[in-house]
């Protein structure tokens, strides 16, 4: 057994205003965060909200890796209660802005994922993400990294799990009701991984998020899931050797039994 | 709208009795199946059943597809209500056996897939398939095969819906609770297909099936799911025109949304 805590805050990130995200978020680890926790995933976009009025909007509230409140603030908590963060974030690189993920630690700053498969409008305000679908090593366990629509394209989980995480956390904005939410025990049970889709709640504009951030596990389980309107920490101790044992019987192993003769090996 | 009525029949095929099977299957078709309907998919391995004492049972049980009296029984029965039909196939090819899927239609034997991914015992028996996995058309559709264990593959889906198919049918003897069922949808919606899981009911020495067959829609939506015991012909019309249409947003395609710069094309 390697167990670990881990676990995911599902809030509402307010558009534009770093200040008050970051507010809120202190009120939310000074409540809810202690040193047991390992990992903890934070929703999609969190230091700038996500219905941007325009593109300049999008700009002004997008940060780059290197000089970020945001990140700062996150490291900080990471090195308070000794755990890692993921978080969604609104990158700058350049004169390009990307839908990423970004990984911190108590020791700073570790990596990002930038988004795959943008959604509808994100189009006009981000790049589709240029690094492919990295993993890192967290100490304890292998983390992979998908942003919300990337939920529908089964390549992206499976790559990650092919490649030897332990845990894929999912930052998302979720809009359509619950559809994401129900499919991502499917995701979990036939990679037998974990999930935390942390998804965010509240409402922007003509878009209300839907909440229910849920943690699944490697058979399917769904370990906690939130309310679809309510702040809400989830948390859950996960023993991360059911993650690394791929028989599913005695006789059938999820990753040896793959047909790669016929349908490739996705991981190249 | 191309408007088809697609089902299932769930019910008990007789361990090593296809005469009994035979007599099951006449009553029910007698009972539930008339012209209107355009195809229906039977359980896995539908001539034989599946929980075989011994390599001999499973030999004598077998049938090839040019000489078998289940195969001439479903196409006597296609002919007579106009309709396609796939079922679980135990067939026997030169000295070895496949856990197959045939198709068959008023005119004849059409094709069969022979499952990729032998579960559990079933590798006692059977040859991993080796016709890769073939489409056919039934003239108002595209169809693909995908046995029982094949769903926890997501692979085999996507090859399939890449392909082209509008439905795929899929012939089970599910034993695990309601995995499967519950994953069915996920499928459909990730792929937009349309997808029929006809389990069958039962049990057979220690292992007990568990119903619940399935028709999922391309939106996720279950659209009939049948008792976890009861013989039960299970009948829907759906509109194949939104297994077509890959767009689930204004500016996003399931398809052409993939990003096979990152994870390739799976189908070669």
């Amino acid at each position: 057994m390697t167990t670990i805590s881990i676990g995911f805050i599902q809030f509402a990130p307010k558009l534009n205003n770093l200040a008050s995200t970051i507010q809120t978020l202190e009120q939310l680890f000074q409540d809810y965060v202690d040193p047991t926790i390992d990992l903890l995933v934070l929703p999609e976009l969190g230091n700038s909200g996500y219905n941007f009025p325009s593109p300049e909007v999008a700009w002004v509230s997008s940060e780059t890796v290197t000089k970020s409140l945001f990140i700062d603030y996150l490291v900080g908590q990471a090195e308070k209660y000794n755990l890692h963060i993921v978080s969604g974030f609104n990158e700058r690189s350049g004169d390009k802005l990307y839908n990423s993920a970004v990984l911190v630690g108590p020791t700073g700053y570790i990596g990002r994922y930038r988004k795959l498969h943008l959604f509808l409008n994100e189009k006009d305000f981000f790049e589709p993400g240029n690094l492919g679908l990295p993993i890192f090593d967290i100490g304890q366990a292998q983390i992979g990294m998908l942003v919300c629509f990337d939920w529908v394209f089964p390549e992206a989980w499976r790559v990650l799990a092919l490649k030897g995480v332990d845990i894929i956390c999912h930052p998302s904005n979720l809009v359509l009701p619950g559809l994401c939410q129900s499919t991502v025990p499917s995701h979990a049970l036939m990679n037998h991984v974990y999930v935390i889709t942390a998804n965010r709640i509240g409402t922007e504009e003509n878009l209300t998020f839907t909440g229910l951030s849920t943690i699944a596990g490697p058979t399917g389980q769904v370990l906690y899931q939130a309310t679809q309107t309510n702040v809400e920490v989830g948390l859950v101790d996960v023993d991360l050797s059911e993650a690394r044992d791929k028989a599913i019987t005695a006789r059938n192993d999820l990753f040896a039994d793959r047909r790669v003769d016929v349908y490739g090996d996705l991981v190249s």
